[in-house]
């Protein structure tokens, strides 16, 4: 029996193509989900305000609709939950990251003044905008000449999608909006900010973010101004003065909500709002799991690999080591694959098709390896371990007999390779992996890839049942920031366990296929080796 | 002005799937053009008789849908022409090769005997056929090992489609089908048997078909008994006591034809009938061509480049150098690409597209190499240079911006750039390569490659402007057959010239795009380095 007036919190998950709100009450019961699409989606061919083609490699979005998209979703969840507004205490707010942008003082995204609606660079860009590749290197170039010990934190290479480099990105090619810019922020910070109204002073900045994205430490801040200067020195510049705020933990309260975002969202002013985090970080305590050694994989239109670790250890291509970056008092390590749900997407279109369950019954008939085409999952680069957004996806061994099946197959099992690649990184690194847990929209929307990747990983797979892993994990950290005398939960891990853990007994368990464990040996292999030889073209 | 009693010929050409038929005046003009689609096409997924699934990579045809579709394209040809049948005084034919067949000594193909219908391997094999891979490899190690002499003439390497790794794939996988044949024989071959109805002993075989693609010379004759022992004593045997018959070159008259033959064809029984030749070797008199240097570029669902040179030089990778084996008195080079319509009909099926045309503008507007997409167009093997029919395709360079004309673009510079490898390894071998002559149908229907192949090569291209290269060879040849009293012609060159040339005012000249000279060449070396790693993996 839940009790009328247990405490609710509304969890927030600002994904690439739509924001999903969620009410979750704290004995871990979804009151009500709805998901609303942004107006733009990810705007990748032409600028809205001016119809420009946009260079490849862009992604932007658009800061009104993250408000609109948040408004309808919110005021559509409360309605179909039919609970009364007051039973909710907490927001919490997760967002893809590295998302961010330049705004003003005051907080308006500067792609909203009349001077900089038809400049591109004045847009927010998403985590997946790849327009600076060539900063990246500039700046792992300078960083690698002058050791910086960041770098061990990185696995040795700054991002292409993270935040420094997109900031020098506007910097070197739209020096104007660059000089413009009052504020650069996280857009899950610019939100959060928007949800308390503060002064730019007092901008709540997650250290998730900061941790995982912009080069930040809870012991040493962000890098060094020295280094900053050596890139270049507006960056320098704009890392001294153009990033004003308060660090926060995930879960730590950023303020009450503000009467004007209140209103907007149908909520009672006041209530708490939790610092943000990552999309995918959220998903942790988003599906119940507070141990160390349980890869939690959040399959979306990419794929974030997260798993805690007791131990923080420099390990070779691993993206982000960041001290209580997931869960308070154990070491996260972020990981994970630049391309799943698009590079399905994007085969789809290739093939003209409108869906792929016809041909995903060919594809799982197709034995182990796909009759010998291969696929290079690269289509957006590669996340880990060559952090390089600029390696690309290749298909081998095509003959005349190759089928849209073959290719699907294949590119199935690339995927799996992919994982397969960063479980053996990190145990190689010392770190312990254990446990797999599914999480995301993706295990839901293709339940063939889930089976694959316990078959390539020789492992069992625990698909979590709800697709709004993140969006609860954003929820607990809503009724954290609430605080105890609300929510009635003295840690995350507690909130976690109790808001989103899955009894045993309901609990959806994708058994590997054991038979095909010594093709896929063989095939991962085959991979690594087309992998090299690809890269090193 | 035409005489009405001027001579004209009958030129047959077999590719395929269908036959053409072809009647051209001793002047050049082509009287009629008719094609004939074969009943049952490739044979490559089902057995007709049976139903039974073809393993993978088979390539089967009917010889009943050959007289069928011969006899059809003959008639309606003549029909269409309104000529006087009296004025045909010789017929040519032209042949995919190495497609062949086991019969019995009368003629009668092994798959029309009721104890065979239903086993595969009783049944013609299309040139395409690569069920002997293991074959081919065994043939290939031994020759090898015993430093067989006719190696040279072949660029080091027995062909996956040749004649016996084919006759060998029988006798290991279906011995009772090898054990009743009584002749083993190549389909131009078996055409030009029905045609004049001898008896075995002097069934007339070609040179060309048996320098090409079954270890002949005019000088030493086929490979030896002592190496085809060292491979199977079966293998010995057919060479030795099922191969009967009188070598005759191209050109030269291989008996009048037959009643049984003439009725179904609607001609004059006992005009004179030339021996067979290949196909692309025909297009070489089929184009007017008939002096050394021209590569003559024959495009169909597999390019066939052959030239002509003064010097026959062992050249590695080139699959066959026979003297006399295209025109008198020089050597014939033969080269090849294994996939061309093929693969782009390959491509348009993996898309799920109907025709190129749209995509074809997509796809030349977009720069030279196709945004970073490369292909590798080893969708069927590699002929020239690797002769290995077991590597692969693969495209490169895949992002989630990839669309189907940059996969379009990037499969026409595939294409392009493997007839560069050919001409380079031509050159390289010090075999003159001066000019280019584009011919068969691919050319017509996909003006854009020819363009790209100018644009790879930096050389003008002449296109032909007929389609029927072949099949106008192949009726010099008939004309030639018939002897200088009735044909007015004293070698296959001046019949060539006559018959197939082009004014030069008529002349189609595709001129290179200079602009994107150094593009393509650093393109060309990238496209060889992607060859070399997807070779070696």
């Amino acid at each position: 029996m839940t009790a009328v007036n247990e405490p609710v919190a509304l969890g927030l998950d600002f994904g690439t193509e739509s924001v999903r709100a969620v009410l979750v009450d704290r004995n871990g019961r979804e009151l009500a989900v709805c998901e609303s699409a942004y107006r733009h989606g990810q705007i990748t061919d032409t600028l809205p305000t001016s119809g420009a083609v946009l260079p490849t490699h862009f992604a932007l979005q658009n800061p009104a609709d993250w408000i609109e998209s948040a408004a309808e979703a919110t005021r559509n969840a409360i309605e179909r939950s039919g609970i009364d507004v007051d039973r909710i205490v907490g927001i919490g707010v997760d967002f893809t990251s590295c998302t961010m942008l330049p705004t003003c003082v005051d907080g308006t995204p500067l792609c909203e003044l009349d001077r900089f609606r038809q400049t591109p660079l004045a847009w927010p860009k998403l985590w997946k905008h790849h327009g600076a590749i060539e900063q990246t290197e500039r700046m792992n170039r300078i960083a690698k000449e002058r050791n910086e010990p960041f770098m061990d934190r990185y696995g040795g290479t700054i991002g292409l999608e993270w935040f420094f480099p997109k900031l020098l990105e506007t910097i070197d090619k739209a020096p104007d909006v660059a000089e413009a810019a009052e504020v650069w922020v996280e857009a899950g910070d610019w939100f959060v900010w928007q949800l308390v109204g503060c002064d730019a002073a007092d901008l709540p900045r997650s250290t998730c973010q900061a941790g995982y994205k912009a080069l930040w430490s809870a012991d040493s801040g962000y890098a060094s101004d020295q280094y900053f200067a050596a890139v270049d020195a507006r960056l320098a510049e704009a890392a001294r003065e153009k990033m004003p705020g308060r660090m926060l933990s995930p879960g730590q309260s950023a303020g009450p909500l503000c009467g004007e975002l209140a209103d907007r969202l149908g909520l009672p002013a006041g209530i708490a709002v939790a610092a943000a985090t990552i999309d995918a970080h959220s998903a942790v305590p988003g599906v119940g799991e507070a141990e160390p050694g349980t890869l939690v994989m959040v399959m979306g239109t990419s794929s974030c690999h997260m798993l805690n670790a007791i131990e923080g250890k420099p390990v070779d291509g691993v993206a982000g080591i960041v001290e209580g970056g997931i869960l308070p008092g154990l070491f996260g390590y972020e990981t994970g694959q630049a391309a799943v749900g698009d590079a399905f997407a994007w085969l789809l279109k290739l093939l003209n098709l409108d869906s792929f369950e016809q041909l995903g019954k060919h594809a799982i008939a197709l034995p182990a390896g796909a009759e010998g085409v291969m696929c290079l999952d690269w289509m957006n680069g590669c996340r880990t371990p060559l952090m390089d957004g600029a390696v690309k996806g290749a298909f081998s061994g095509l003959t005349l007999a190759t089928t849209p099946a073959h290719m699907y197959r294949a590119l199935l099992e690339a995927s799996a390779f992919g994982v397969r690649w960063i479980v053996d990184v990190l145990r190689e690194g010392g770190i312990p992996v254990q446990r797999f847990v599914a999480s995301g929209g993706l295990p839901h929307h293709n339940p063939a890839i889930v089976q694959v990747y316990a078959d390539v990983l020789g492992s069992e797979i625990e698909v979590h049942p709800s697709e709004q892993g993140p969006a609860i994990g954003a929820a607990v950290l809503g009724m954290i920031a609430a605080g105890e005398s609300k929510s009635g939960f003295a840690s995350v891990a507690d909130a976690a366990r109790a808001m989103a853990g899955v009894p045993e007994s309901e609990k959806k368990i994708v058994k590997p296929n054991l038979d095909d464990q010594a093709s896929y040996h063989e095939l991962y292999r085959r991979y690594r080796n087309l992998a090299e030889a690809i890269r090193t073209l």
